[in-house]
């Protein structure tokens, strides 16, 4: 764990050209939809799935804010199509759990890499 | 900021002797409920609560489980306290946008004091 934490950016955010940036936060974004529609469904390979998304959000340095972002663009997307089929988006609101376990996850792999 | 970045643990939460780690997480414990008590209270100190929590959090260099763990605790004892009232506790949903809020700003300060 100690050598992960220690190892470089591979792809840091802010080293990124402007339209490498949105490819990159389209994959981070498809990355975290797959999460948000696996994570009440018994997925097998949902662990893995997060745990790849925080490892790339931690090495690529990406500011939180960004990654709030991303939730609530797809939150939005996912009310905008129940809308349409008539059905209330009242369990969107339980996504708000994964949201919180990614952050969490992310934080503490944050922590134990802090310089303080 | 850098310079606040920069600056030691002020009362690190693993230096502590096992008694004033108790002492320090009832304190957390209590600041926190009073966020959580005032978050959708229009509370013009709010903002100021919330961000000497974390700095708190951040200096203390209290593992991110563990407040996690404060949050639930204080989420079960307010509702209890619903339904001995025979009120339902479903309005303590909310809170989770608390612990987002916390969460977020929490671990963009890590990854800002981050030496990857």
């Amino acid at each position: 764990m100690d050598e992960y934490l220690k190892r470089e950016h591979q792809h840091c955010f802010y080293d990124l050209p402007v339209a490498k940036q949105q490819v990159f936060l389209q994959q981070l974004k498809s990355d975290y939809r797959q999460i948000l529609l696996n994570y009440f469904a018994g997925d097998q390979n949902l662990k893995h799935k997060i745990d790849l998304f925080i490892n790339t959000a931690f090495s690529s340095n990406i500011p939180v804010p960004q990654i709030i972002e991303l939730h609530m663009e797809l939150i939005e997307d996912f009310s905008k199509q129940l809308k349409l089929e008539g059905r209330s988006d009242e369990v969107l609101l339980d996504y708000r759990l994964t949201l919180i376990d990614i952050l969490a996850h992310l934080c503490e792999l944050y922590r134990r890499s802090s310089c303080q």
